[in-house]
């Protein structure tokens, strides 16, 4: 047995946005992870986020520039809370360090960008994965056993996701996340990407056959999306089709999601099978941290008359023992682990589900720019 | 005082429809209504009607046409549960014999159809009323002054609907519901009608700018939509952009809807305004008929380090002590008894929630046939 089995992966984070609290206190909790090094564009922004993170007396490693830390041999990965727009330039440059790569999401500001991280990646031999948290919920599992089971879900009809939060006047103006020159894809980008990703990962990651928003979206005075919304459809193959169906009855999912910097916050998914239906109205972020829950709703019909119903909504709960954010960086650092002592090469799913999240959404956005036309991809 | 305060209102039941059975017993519970009359195509069919619903002894009047029992004058009022596409004929032919009409959704095939019957009601004098139950029940009431506070619920930024049902294989060829020549609105009209009412409901019955359908919508071998989606939108007036809002975001209001044979049941409205959030998943059709919730989540933000919400989803009961149906009948049999006794106007409410929820039916309708266009109103 290898005398590093137990050594954990050393993780560096490049940028000291707000969010990097976050993952800070996520890596404290991981079993298999360590916060190595923060950098920051100056040092005292180093050491002024060390100081409000309590890891003044770690021995973390503080950086007063990105260039040192994705540099820093010590350091086994990197976790980058960058704006969008400088995530192509320090995400390659950590992957030819040799560092394997947790991207904050929206991970690029198009495929082409994200086509280029993950060559760097691919070719140095890294992993990537990108920061969306719930996936690694054990929530998301119980949900995904449950929409994968066809005699308690059944067939995928409709799917609806929304990601809203009621951001204050000054954000919508002057936030990093609506700064055309910083995060232009605005709330597509933010809070899309986790609708995009949600009604992606409820079709099993299969692509629609066509991506449309829909009127109308609202920007800033810099012209950075604020709210939108759109649809997507899928034509699903015969294989999917119940022999019991009539051939007229072609099998097809819709999806719609709707997210904006400018509504109450909500985090519905909502998952419409032929024989059951799932609730969930905290999806990325629960609205506590140690437990979860999701209504589901089985094969209900109507009773005589038709007034009731034969079934109602059945609330499963599920604890938590870590944050998912700490679930996230402990299947990165179990991946990066593996890469390092045994050879593996890097888990493809985590690149995969990203590019088809940024594909997506390239789309809604070139519908938007075709004045709500249909994007077939 | 009248003698004829305490007489209640006479209603007669044109078609011996399933449908029929519901509001036979919800007439049974209403105060201030009575069955006088049910009618079918047959006497046969009438008496059947009547030996399964209990009506055997108690008087009720049964005929073996439509037409007799619209030109009974003991009738104050009919009910008419019969297919679409004999709304009109049997709608202005009890308008014409002075009955008021209670009449089952969706009322007719287009607003054309529509104008005709409520044109027949108008000069008539008589009061008109769609069958759309949910509208009576007091959660509904309950929601309505909830959306309407400024405070608690703030501006409307998006509305999500689904109406469905997982219909048996040959409904979907043969059922009524799926014929041409008889509701060739199929799931847009069955299950769309509640979906677009209650998104009108939502939004205070203003129109909105434009409606699109969302590709692809499912048809049978007859061409009638087995389900279908759609996306409505609305420029709201600056009269209702709050002070503190910068002049670059505009105030819009998206809402999406999905309506399905071919799903499992869902009856859900999703409210989602700037201060809070509603969600209710029974809508149409509580799950029980006695009781009723909705959970509506107020000012939630995120606590530190966005690891939960600042507020969680709280559920309002509301307790039903006669079924929303009856309080349907209630109020159409109480605005008949003020036109009677009192010589008031119909209520023009009525008609004008029915006029505007048809003349969204219709632009979906229509962008469906221009191949998912915009439509607008």
């Amino acid at each position: 047995m290898d005398d590093r089995d137990n050594e954990r992966v050393r993780i560096g984070i490049v940028g000291c946005a707000e969010i990097a609290r976050k993952l800070c206190r996520a890596i404290a909790l991981t079993p298999n992870a360590v916060l190595q090094a923060v950098g920051s564009r100056s040092l005292d922004k180093a050491k002024f986020f060390a100081a409000e993170n309590g890891l003044s007396s770690t021995g973390v490693r503080l950086y007063g520039s990105y260039k040192e830390i994705v540099e820093d041999p010590s350091v086994d990965a990197v976790y980058l809370p960058l704006p969008t727009s400088l995530h192509v330039q320090w995400a390659v440059a950590a992957a030819r360090h040799k560092k394997h790569v947790l991207l904050e999401k929206p991970v690029a500001l198009d495929t082409t960008q994200l086509d280029q991280i993950l060559e760097a990646c691919s070719s140095n031999g890294v992993q990537f994965m990108d920061g969306t948290m719930w996936l690694h919920h054990p929530r998301t599992l119980s949900m995904r056993k449950l929409i994968s089971n066809p005699q308690l879900f059944g067939y995928l009809d409709y799917v609806y996701s929304s990601s809203t939060f009621c951001a204050p006047p000054e954000f919508l103006e002057s936030n990093i996340r609506v700064k055309p020159d910083l995060d232009s894809l605005g709330a597509l980008g933010d809070l899309g990407w986790y609708s995009i990703g949600s009604i992606l990962w409820a079709v099993g990651y299969e692509l629609p056959v066509s991506v449309m928003a829909l009127p109308q979206i609202t920007c800033n005075s810099a012209g950075v999306i604020l709210a939108c919304s759109a649809s997507l459809f899928w034509d699903r193959s015969p294989g999917c089709q119940e022999p019991t169906e009539p051939a007229s009855a072609t099998r097809r999912t819709v999806a719609t999601f709707h997210c904006s910097f400018m509504a109450h916050m909500s985090m519905d998914l909502t998952i419409i099978g032929s024989n059951g239906s799932i609730h969930v109205k905290d999806l990325a972020i629960p609205f506590e941290e140690n437990s979860a829950s999701y209504e589901f709703t089985p094969l209900a019909k109507f009773v005589d008359l038709h007034i009731g119903w034969s079934a109602k909504p059945e609330r499963t709960g599920i604890l938590s023992e870590i944050p998912q954010e700490a679930l996230m960086v402990q299947e990165f650092a179990s991946l990066v682990r593996d890469i390092k002592r045994k050879g593996l090469p890097p888990e493809s799913k985590w690149p995969e589900i990203s590019r088809k999240t940024q594909l997506v959404l390239d789309a809604v956005k070139k519908s938007i720019d075709l004045g709500y036309s249909p994007v077939y991809l």
